[in-house]
């Protein structure tokens, strides 16, 4: 994972460990699989089920305006068009990591069709969250997710630039990003003059976010359907249907510019990458985005993000709390444990309510200088769908006192 | 399922399918397993998972105002409220069906713990479901659901008491209220001066309901608390263990006041109940409020209601288009095939876009006279939460042609 200014964590080697290398080769084959598991989930078992309605009932959802086959074929050229997307994400993923598709035994042979149903669940929100992340029109949620971020680092550092001048306009601040999922706040960080670090667990994001970064080569390359994937709460066709180009800029082209030493990308559990650094490696702001409920322990969290950053450092953070390993199933977290430490599975996991984590981010170090609550936004939805979801997360600046 | 009012459908015998008997007593199962369930799943598990953690991060979460430990009592007698209500549906339940919970073979020692893990969700969501259609707090969901409703059935229908006076006030119109869930609707409807019949396919509505409507003795005799089943997204602890009093009226002096004859609850899949009506036994008024995306062929559901209906009757509908096939797994629903005809299964699917339902209802003989979209409603959500699911709902108005 290591090209124009992405680096690489030199201890996480996914082939050293063979559940992280199960891990590994199950998100390629999910990307590599998506175009089938799409065209048969989302099209070949509706055609079977038209097709075993009575043919009265077939003629009526043939005619004009509905077209019922037609549509069909319609989501198949969609499908078409995301497959493109999955498998330039795998075709970059399968350079990145070195895998030779060709190898007897153990290759691809073997585990091309290793994908889980979470794994395929994954590519499929993957894609969607291009949408949030990556897209023009996406713009007006991520302004709403990382908005507050960008303003408190302009607020604390906006000034640095004009003392220190331009040749080090990067002194402005180093930027730890957990969570940073397909990278885009950790570019934008960067972009806006910061040096920036994000970290990702997921190999999906992984190799999602190396792929947009890395291997794009212009604004506007594909064209995404991110909404195909279910048929409900639509108001038309054309909205299910509705095609977005992303990315709506060129990262390669960015990064290039501001040189690649700003701006990297780190692999793995956070806890386990950033519990020994040395007092010249550490952070001066921490921004957390939708990422402290995937915590099973927070303390935990807490406290490696008080390990990493400099005296009066900074944690900026924004989202609510839907503690995911109560949503989720544990199959897939605690078969990854990140060898040492804590794991990253279910023991010692709980869940707090906002004014008691409000309460713990004081308990463990932090002198809380903003508190925001009630500020409304999405994630990664479809702002013309009939059903929203809709979040109030929490915006906090907290410094390491 | 008769008492009070209730009726029951003559042909519906669950007795007499083996796989009716099954859905029967895995439903019983579940509300009588609640209470071990619930414990075990919100506070055993949790009370393990805590001591996993370090003893000094014991301490920290032990600390005011987190007080962890103390919570977990607090959940446990939160839980034992809403036992006493589960097990009240139990106990009506196993009254209706004449069900000897002393008989061997197979018997409720066979069967009392034959409840899979989506009854004993389905017991939740229940419980979560009294908040919205029996509690004063549900009040403001009711209305932006049922509000449409009742206010076409006024203009339309208002008029008719003067006409016939208080004696026949139950002329002013029948109306059939199917996917009727824990019957408020079809209550309030028999309320307000209308012969209202309501139709369930669930057995765990048809028995919380038959509770709810036949078997309180008073006003606010219930606290429910009901939202302890996830720890996400709660802004305080007394928000996530708030406990609210049902129901909010007591149905049974009402119903007495009205008179037994004008409301009625039948049990069973819609379709199969209301094929084969004579011209005397044609309904008013259809009255579908989330409902219609509970259809794998919608065209079924639109042909029986234009069935059931008589001449110029009217088909009120509100509620968004969650294609429950499309959602959830079918091993359930095809289990219960209703016997003859068509399936409730998977076979013969299909999930419409709004344009297109709207179009297709004109298609199979009704004319919409009023199409309202964009009114904002939840669905037994919990309006203090930092995660709020929110419908835009379709209200329309259509006469049969």
């Amino acid at each position: 994972m290591s090209a124009n200014g992405v680096g690489s964590d030199a201890e996480f080697d996914p082939f050293n460990d063979a559940e992280e290398l199960r891990a590994l080769t199950s998100a390629l084959s999910s990307f590599h699989l998506y175009r089938r598991a799409a065209h048969q989930n989302l099209t070949h078992h509706r055609r079977t089920s038209f097709f075993a309605l009575s043919l009265a009932h077939q003629a009526l959802l043939n005619k004009s305006p509905i077209n019922y086959l037609p549509t069909l074929d319609k989501v198949d050229h969609a499908i078409e068009d995301n497959a493109v997307l999955s498998e330039a994400i795998f075709r970059s993923a399968v350079d990145a990591f070195e895998i030779d598709l060709g190898a007897t035994g153990g290759g691809f042979k073997a585990w091309g069709n290793s994908a889980s149903d979470g794994d395929l669940d994954k590519v499929r929100s993957t894609i969607k969250q291009f949408y949030r992340d990556w897209s023009d029109e996406g713009r007006v949620e991520r302004e709403a997710c990382y908005g507050g971020v960008m303003k408190e680092l302009e607020e604390r550092f906006g000034e640095v630039e004009d003392k220190y001048g331009s040749l080090n306009i990067y002194i402005r601040a180093i930027v730890l990003i957990p969570g940073a999922g397909l990278g885009r706040l950790a570019f934008d960080i960067a972009v806006a003059g910061y040096t920036s670090q994000g970290n990702e667990f997921s190999y999906h994001q992984l190799m999602a976010s190396n792929y947009i970064l890395n291997h794009t080569t212009a604004a506007n390359q594909h064209t995404l359907h991110p909404f195909i994937s279910t048929f409900s709460n639509h108001p038309t066709r054309p909205s299910h249907l509705r095609g977005i180009q992303i990315p709506d800029v060129h990262p390669g082209s960015l990064l290039e510019l501001m040189g690649s030493d700003r701006f990297s990308m780190t692999a793995g559990d956070f806890r386990q990458a950033y519990k020994d650094l040395h007092p010249s490696q550490k952070f001066d702001v921490c921004a957390t985005v939708f990422f402290i409920d995937t915590a099973p322990n927070l303390i935990s969290y807490i406290e490696t993000i008080k390990h990493l950053l400099v005296d009066d450092g900074v944690w900026v953070n924004f989202g609510p709390l839907l503690w995911h390993f109560e949503e989720h199933a544990q199959e897939e977290q605690t078969s990854r444990n990140g060898g040492e430490g804590e794991d990253v599975g279910a023991a010692g996991k709980f869940e707090l309510c906002l004014d008691e984590v409000l309460a713990l981010v004081e308990m463990c170090g932090f002198k809380l200088e903003k508190v925001v609550t009630g500020a409304k936004t999405g994630y990664v939805g479809d702002e013309k769908s009939m059903l929203r979801h809709e979040y109030e997360g929490v915006f906090w600046v907290a410094v390491k006192a």
